[in-house]
This record gives structure tokens, sequence and C-alpha cells, in this order.
């Protein structure tokens, strides 16, 4: 199988790396950042071509579409010509963007990509949407090269995926920039709490994360909520948020 | 050296298990569930006592004290007669809540701890506090005994640690929960999730959490926020979170 790649950010190009190294060749790639196009095409020996144009007229049997999402549409109608398998990575976006093409799907990593950071693909689930079983096949056969775990996700369950990962990657991401800063305000080190950070993700590998809610909110303990709100007062943004959350867990006690 | 302890939860359970692996003597527990009192006690070859008053007088040379926050002040209370060393190792108490006795301190160690999850203890951050140098000194002994990273940490900077590990652990937690519930209100499973859960934490061990934030809110994509709203709009709780979170990312940009 040969395939080609639209864009060169961060999934682009974790996906362009696994494939190449599952030894599924990746043809061309097309980025509007033509430096990292150049960069991405020579870590997996792909061209990096100037035009969409190319790609569509490319020999490739798929096209992943992965950049960003307000970007799609317009993609989708210069690659109008292409006969092959047209695919998008993308959480949001329904399937049916992607009508015009006789074969098409999403191919969506459930992960959180940064390029700077390597990965084990393998660990990755991956959502496959398709508009016909032939179709679906291939896609399957792309996440068995790539030794993920897949699952076949319809483009509206896929929404419900996407903000549920906003609440377990997003969010939570910005709670520990948070926790930096409150150390960083006081001369404190991250690197004292990374370790708690990784355990409790650990805990919920296996657990249930309402099994294992622990801190003051869940214990009712009002004197520390009241110290923390001490400490917390002069930024109100916090506040907010420890307020907001602390009240929620309470609740659901 | 010899121990002592006073508590059977969390903390305690994994604090004993820890010493007792590291060939340091736990003489005796206490605790108000005395059946948890008992199996902890059977599993470090320990003696489960009926009163804290055999704590007191017990050959110890350290006591910890592992209880409820809002218990503390209640043993110290009945600990009078104690010679030794008496330790708490709560986050959001000041030190000189042990004030009555001539050597004590604080060994806070900063992890969540579930009964249920084993734990490499030696990966866990002990944060130290002691009223004279020599009562630190056997403070630090203990945590090379056990293998930990040990700071040293007044009570004033404990208590922020303590408000930064609520926004590093249990409001991440919490955020868990709630993905899990929305998954779950449309029949997928957590385990689509938890891989994302886990890389999550894993990219901030190294990176800074500001330079590897994703999702819709830091590229301001009010599309897919908008689209998520209104897939919450039936839960105004988590509603009224993705709504306070996210503005507070879209304005960190």
């Amino acid at each position: 199988m040969k395939v080609a790649i639209i864009g060169a950010g961060n999934v682009a190009t974790h996906l362009a790396k696994a494939l190449h190294n599952a030894d599924i060749e990746v043809l061309s790639i097309w980025s509007n950042q033509v430096d990292n196009a150049k960069i991405l095409a020579q870590q997996v020996n792909a061209d990096a071509v100037n035009t969409i144009h190319e790609i569509a007229k490319s020999d490739s049997d798929v096209i992943f579409i992965a950049v960003k999402d307000d970007k799609v549409a317009e993609i989708v109608e210069q690659l109008k010509s292409y006969k092959g398998i047209v695919l998008h990575t993308a959480g949001a976006i329904a399937m049916d963007i992607l009508n015009t093409f006789e074969n098409h799907g999403v191919f969506y990593p459930l992960q959180t990509f940064s390029k700077a950071k390597s990965l084990n693909f393998s660990a990755v689930p991956i959502c496959l949407e398709a508009n016909n079983l032939q179709t679906l096949n291939v896609l399957e056969k792309l996440c068995i090269a790539l030794n993920c775990k897949y699952y076949s996700v319809s483009s509206e369950k896929r929404s419900t995926l996407h903000v549920a990962a906003v609440f377990a990657c997003n969010f939570p991401n910005y709670l520990y920039q948070i926790s930096a800063d409150i150390l960083a305000k006081d001369g404190l080190d991250f690197d004292i709490i990374r370790p708690l950070i990784a355990e409790t993700a650990q805990k919920v590998q296996i657990a249930s994360p309402a099994d294992v809610q622990t801190g003051p909110a869940i214990r009712n303990d009002q004197k520390t909520m009241d110290n923390h709100l001490q400490l917390l007062k002069t930024q109100p943004e916090w506040l907010a948020i420890y307020k907001l959350l602390s009240e929620q867990i309470k609740n659901s006690r």
C-alpha cells in the first residue's frame, strides 16, 4: 500500500513516521508550511510536493488529510479528481465532509501528539469509520500493520469521544500548568510534583476514577479548602477553578 | 530504628509497608478502625495495639501520625508522655501542632495513595521539616533507607505544595471521571481513552505543561468548542467546567 499525507503538523508527523516504520510507503507530503513538509518528508523518505494537485495525481492508494479542522473543506475541494481512498484524521469532523469521494473514511488517532515527544504509536487507539465495507477493510489493515488497537466509531460517537478527550487531556494539562505556576510563584520546582501527576494517571489505567478520588473536597475537609482559598485569593482565575471543581467533587460524594 | 504508626488508612498503609520492606521495624500500629489496624499490622509483622497509650509507652524511636487532618490534634494530646520523635504526614498542617514534643517534624509523602493499588514507594518525593537539625537528620536517614527523593520544605511552602497537588491530582482525577461519564452515557468504553490519559501525564514528565497544551481552546477553534457546548448542554455541571477552563486556556495563549 502507498499513501500520501496532507499536513505536516503533530498528527501528520507521528502518523507519517509510524507508517514509514511499518513499511508502508509514504509517497508524498504536502503542507502549506513548506519547510515542515520538507523536514517530515526527509524523515520518512517521501517527496515534499509543492501543490495539492501533485498529491491528487500521485500513485497513492490512500490520502490522509491531517490538517487543522477548519482547513479540511478547502483541501477536499482541491482533491476532487483523486480516485483513491480519502481519509481525514479529525475527531471533531463528521465523515460526510468527504462525500465527494467514492471511497472515504475517518482515521482518528485518539491521542495527544507533540512533535517534540516521541511516542509508541502502537499504543494509540484508532477510531475508524468508512463509507463502505471495502474501505473499512483497508483501514483495518492499516491499523494491523501499525499494530494499533482500533475501534469502529460513527461520526456521532466520535464527537462524544472528542469532548471526552478534552476532559481527559486538554483540561488536566491546563491544571498541570496552574500547578506549575503555583509552585513557581513560591520558588518550588515542578519536579517535586511530577511523580504525583504520573501516579494519578497511572491509577485510572485500571481503576475507575470515581473509586480513587482523593483530596480535601471528597473528604469534605472544609478547613483545608478554606486554607487553599486563602492561598489562592490573589489569583481570581485559579480561585474560580478551585471553587467550581471542589463544589462538584463535594456533591459527587 | 524502630517506629510506631498511628493510622491505618491509605498513607499509613503504604508507609508501613515501605518501612517494613526497608527493614525498619514497625513495632506497633493503632487505628480507631481496629480491623484496619489488625490487617495492616499482620502485613508488616507489627502489633495492633488497643490504645494510643500503648503506642506512647512503646520502645519506638519515631511515631508517625498518619490520620485524617482533623484528628491530629487529639492524637497529639494523647501522646503527651512520649519522649521520642513525633512526626505527622499531612500536607496541610503546620509543624507547630507538634510543639509539645521536644523532637518533632513532618514527613509528608507527596503522592496519591489508594490501598488497592501498589506503589513503588521509592518514587514518592518526601517533604521534610523538623524542629532541630538532629531530628532532620533522622528523617533524612529514613528517606535514604526508603530510597526516596526528599526535600526540605517549610510549613508555609508545604501549604503551597498541597494546593498545587490538588490541581495536579485531585482535579484532573475528577475530570477523568467526567470523561468516563460522558463516554458511558453514549455506551463507549473508558478503555478507549485511558492511553490518552497516560500519555498526557507522561508528556509533562519532561516538558512544561504550557509547551504541550493541545485542544480546541488553545487553537481558539470556536466551531469545535460550540459543538462541544451543544453536546454538553443537558449537563450544566460539565458545561460550567467546559466554559470556565476553555476561557482560561484561550486567554493563556
